[in-house]
């Protein structure tokens, strides 16, 4: 049984339950972060609640938490759980309303859960060492995936294709054939020895896997660029590689019928999630 | 007290609780409609009905129950609501999926919704007979805004806009400069006696309101023709209108601090306002 923690009190999961007039449910107004345990430690947390921090400012949704208040219920939800490999999940939305309104009233309780789910990383590991599958599928997502928002369908429909296609993860691109994001990863490309991703821009999460590889990136010396990229030049990678707050680095071995390189995990790839594991 | 049918029950919408693990709640993984009530008459129902159908069947959700089955319930939540005026909400969402993943599993039991919410609408004929003030901004939603999908944060945005510059509605327009739809409406113009609203695309809904405005248009003789417009042209229309369920036709006579035509509700809109209400 997985205890939740939702609006001050710690519940079963499943006996925790929503109002319907949640603005979450009805208009996908709220927030989320994703948070990997991994050997009893928390990844890159500070990182993701400035994160959560963010993403709520920018929607205007005023929290009456504290990072340090978040970080003492994660921490409990991680001790009563007993998780010691996971994630702990964190959802905020802009509370209940009604009536039904797009337009939202000023000073709604905004509506705050954290539960942890279980995960083998290990499962991950061997995963990592073969490489995974990826499709390619447009990117329909709303214009502002900067915000780490619960808006997800476009993401859902993603990766519902990866799921169809036997693949571990959809590669988005736009209208002019340019790869953004995967459906719930940075995507990343080696081409001579240097590494690519996209920049920062309001089509893409400020991913905290991104961030920490970067540092990584630079301290060992690997040449890096932010640039905009293109489905010809993915396919044409020696390398190519997804990071989530979940999956860490995972080396890329196909793109639909394409294979990467020779088809195997690059060295370079494997290095750098040898590299994160030991960082974290 | 509002009575709110949820997943087989009739409840009071202040006990009608969802899951925290609802897809809909996690990922916007849901479809929803609203269906106006006018003088205890369904305003186009099977309209309403047979578009959920369609968004249901673009998200691959399965619900088991037929638009008879629906009718009743919406019926029922009328009666017991004693609602003469107002709208019913429709929501269903994928279900619940334990532990959280973007990909869906394939037989979850969906979570369906429908409660009222009373309206009225003489405020509603007032206020067209002064017009409405609208602002434009930038359509950020998802790019398949043809499934009335509760994928709504960027309509939410849009609408937040207007309401802190004390408008009626957004105009949304696209990264060419065109306008596709309002924030809960569609859009329309006339200009030389001709009318014109957006074509039926990926960025648009099939608006109910729309559909039987279509059909008011072509008996009154009325020229009309679904071209992509500019806000130039917007501006510079003779008049502006929107359509949507619960606003029926609504003259729109600024735009920002442009004034459409002498900045009066255009005589057209106001006459395809009263044609409308006949018809319904």
């Amino acid at each position: 049984m997985t205890t939740c923690y939702i609006n001050g009190k710690y519940k079963p999961l499943s006996k925790s339950f929503i109002s319907i007039t949640d603005r979450g449910f009805q208009f996908s107004d709220g927030v989320y972060e994703v948070i990997a345990i991994y050997n009893d430690k928390f990844v890159d947390e500070i990182l993701h609640l400035n994160r959560l921090k963010t993403s709520l400012k920018k929607l205007q949704i005023k929290l009456d938490l504290s990072i340090n208040q978040i970080q003492n219920i994660s921490q409990k939800i991680k001790k009563v759980n007993s998780i010691s490999n996971g994630i702990i999940y964190i959802q905020v939305t802009r509370g209940n309303q009604s009536p039904r309104d797009h337009k939202y009233k000023a000073k709604l309780k905004p509506n705050f859960i954290i539960y942890s789910i279980k995960k083998n990383f290990k499962n991950l590991d061997k995963l990592a060492i073969k490489g995974v599958k990826t499709s390619l599928y447009p990117d329909i997502r709303w214009l502002r995936s900067d915000i780490k928002s619960i808006s997800l369908l476009g993401n859902v429909m993603a990766a519902n294709h990866a799921n169809k296609n036997n693949c571990h993860e959809s590669i988005l691109y736009d209208h002019k054939n340019n790869i953004t994001e995967g459906n719930s990863s940075s995507i990343w490309i080696i081409k001579k020895g240097v590494c690519y991703t996209h920049p920062i821009t309001y089509r893409i999460l400020r991913g905290c896997t991104r961030n920490k590889l970067i540092s990584i990136l630079k301290s060992n010396n690997l040449k890096f660029e932010e640039k905009v990229y293109s489905i010809k030049l993915l396919n044409n990678a020696d390398e190519v590689f997804m990071t989530s707050a979940t999956n860490f680095i995972m080396p890329i071995i196909k793109v639909d019928n394409h294979k990467i390189g020779n088809g195997k995990p690059g060295p370079i790839s494997l290095k750098l999630r040898q590299e994160f594991i030991k960082a974290i």
